[in-house]
């Protein structure tokens, strides 16, 4: 068999990510490759940090991005913080609060599980609850925004809350950072990972990750090794450091930190706060439009992601003949639902450069013909 | 701070990886991003599937691209086929032997080593030794090109042994991939993994992975579960698996992927034999030219890389001096040495795209300028 070049088209891409890529971002991807120890390269990761600290709202001195994507950053975070028998407060009110607990049990750590329907926050009164009834757990973890659902929870209460109780938290922000307000220090935050392919408009596979002083300390007093080698931050410390000499770790992935530095330069240019607003924007807008076309939201109003709008699948309608036609006909990409949601609703992806009125437009009028082919 | 767009030089990398990237593979990392449950993505990874199978001169079924570096790859073998307990022969003469040690005391087993020097191969007699001193081992794992040294094993020999003793085996092509005969089919391999970034001129981050229907048989009669979840394969093979519907595990590194393809398409077009030759005539004129220089090499003829040739820094150069002077004056990089190596060796690689005359050509005359300004 010969295979030929691959020729993807031009899609637009609103589903729960990759979101659309911003152009200047596709061209820093494909920038000449250099050494990952070359002097340059070390200043680009320099800044990294820096504006990834900025993204995050945090000081941390160790803040990276984990060369693989977010699923590797939740995990960076578990191997690192748990050792055997640790107890661990989860949140679970979807996908990714349940694949906490299995990160949990595959730490040999023990899950307390705090459970909310599929659609809602994350109840801080349950949370509470739970840390009273347990007050030997060590972490408290949460999604802040779920991808699969498209709520939001309260991380600031949620990161004060811990704070009081002297908890430790995993704040799992994939899906936020740079969409909705996230302000690591200020809320309190220990173990903070993201993905790069949602509101910060870069391809996937790299996941942002800050940990805060009180998480190195926990770090740096285990008794027992990381589990993972790859994801053992002890190690990779001394790679990000800007103090002392490289060491060498893993080959780091070059290009595609090219493109996550040039993503967060973009999102520095706008600032986040008019990110925030921005993706604010967007989201009334399409908000409107569903309701015209008679959609429904699966999450209430005040609990809900501007940039990920899980809606209702109508009556009568067929979930993968909607969603094929939309991407034969317009190039146009919106989410299937997952677990619970499979096949009952849709995940519409306002992201970071998709976050846009022309996305928006075209969304909807594909939506509105979608529908009305399906019914005939 | 405003941090800027970054700017990379262009630079000719020979160093141990990565390698200068194909022009080709760079303009297909910057085409536009597509879901990746997108039918024409799930139709490229099938591709992929199968550009790797010839690459690794494999027919399994399980072979794919791990979405992160090839450190990654070598724990997802580890973790995927050893429960704790288990009995490891590792071969170790460098630091990927050394790292394999450290993997394998991860899973909780026992690692039984078998010890060369830095700059040897492999002893095959060392292994069978071991093997027959350890009845009840489960794997032998070792590393066919040693990056850090130079030295090449003999795959095919430890790989039947390996058999006539009914162990599996975990092998490192990371280096070799490309670049020397590998057939994991006819050598009886079990677990292979790979990187990227080496001689198939691709950028960093990927990490190509093939089992053997033993490998995946172990794999699924496991009594424990994996203790890593991103690298847990049997949750990954759904989402390659081209029979069944894909299901989603985690947000594919898209665009890298798109540039493994086409560099993968670029050795289909070369061919596998012709790429060996290659990589063979290159390093005869690199070793000639670096003998009239005065160099010599750390490894002894038989055992030697063609893609990866370390040298013995001469009495009174300053290693750090020339590799800067070749940077700042040529835009050239070549390798420091590594552990054991670090001060009094360099690693020249000529890996995929870096294996060419006009490469060879600068790297010698960068060399003698550097060597006779150093002496000054």
């Amino acid at each position: 068999m010969t295979v030929q070049s691959f020729f993807p088209p031009q899609r637009t891409l609103m589903g729960p990510g990759p979101s659309d890529i911003h152009p200047r971002v596709l061209q820093a991807l494909s920038r000449p490759t250099i050494g990952h120890l070359d002097p340059l390269f070390i200043q680009m990761m320099d800044e990294l940090k820096s504006l990834l600290q900025y993204a995050f709202q945090t000081e941390n001195e160790f803040t990276i991005a984990i060369s693989a994507p977010g699923s590797a950053g939740m995990e960076a975070c578990f191997v690192n913080l748990l050792e055997p028998g640790d107890k661990v407060i989860v949140c679970r009110n979807g996908v990714f609060g349940e694949r906490m607990r299995e990160n949990v049990v595959r730490c040999g750590a023990h899950p307390i599980l705090v459970d909310n329907a599929w659609g809602e926050s994350v109840s801080v009164e349950k949370v509470e609850q739970a840390i009273q009834e347990h007050p030997d757990a060590k972490v408290l973890a949460f999604v802040h925004a779920e991808t699969s659902t498209g709520a939001l929870s309260d991380a600031k209460a949620l990161g004060h809350l811990a704070k009081q109780y002297g908890l430790l938290t995993i704040a799992d922000t994939v899906t936020s950072l740079g969409g909705v307000p996230l302000a690591v220090d200020e809320w309190q935050l220990d173990a903070v990972y993201s993905g790069s392919q949602k509101c910060l408009s870069c391809v996937p596979g790299l996941s942002p990750l800050t940990f805060s002083p009180a998480a190195i300390e926990t770090i740096k007093a285990r008794k027992t090794p990381v589990q993972s080698w790859f994801l053992d931050q002890t190690l990779v410390m001394g790679y990000w450091s800007g103090q002392q000499k490289r060491s060498y770790h893993h080959t780091a992935p070059v290009n595609t930190l090219y493109a996550l530095h040039e993503s967060l330069v973009l999102l520095q240019e706008e600032s986040l706060t008019a990110s925030w607003q921005r993706h604010q924007q967007m989201h009334q807008q399409l908000k409107q439009g569903l309701e015209q076309l008679g959609l429904t939201f699966v999450v209430k109003e005040e609990e809900r992601l501007p940039q990920l709008n899980t809606v209702r699948i109508p009556e009568g309608i067929d979930d993968e003949w909607v969603r094929n036609y939309l991407l034969r006909q317009y190039n146009l990409e919106i989410g299937a639902g997952l677990g619970q949601f499979a096949g009952n609703a849709w995940r519409i992806g306002l992201m970071g450069y998709s976050a846009r009125t022309e996305n928006i437009a075209l969304c909807l009028k594909a939506l509105e013909d979608a529908l009305t082919q399906c019914k005939r």
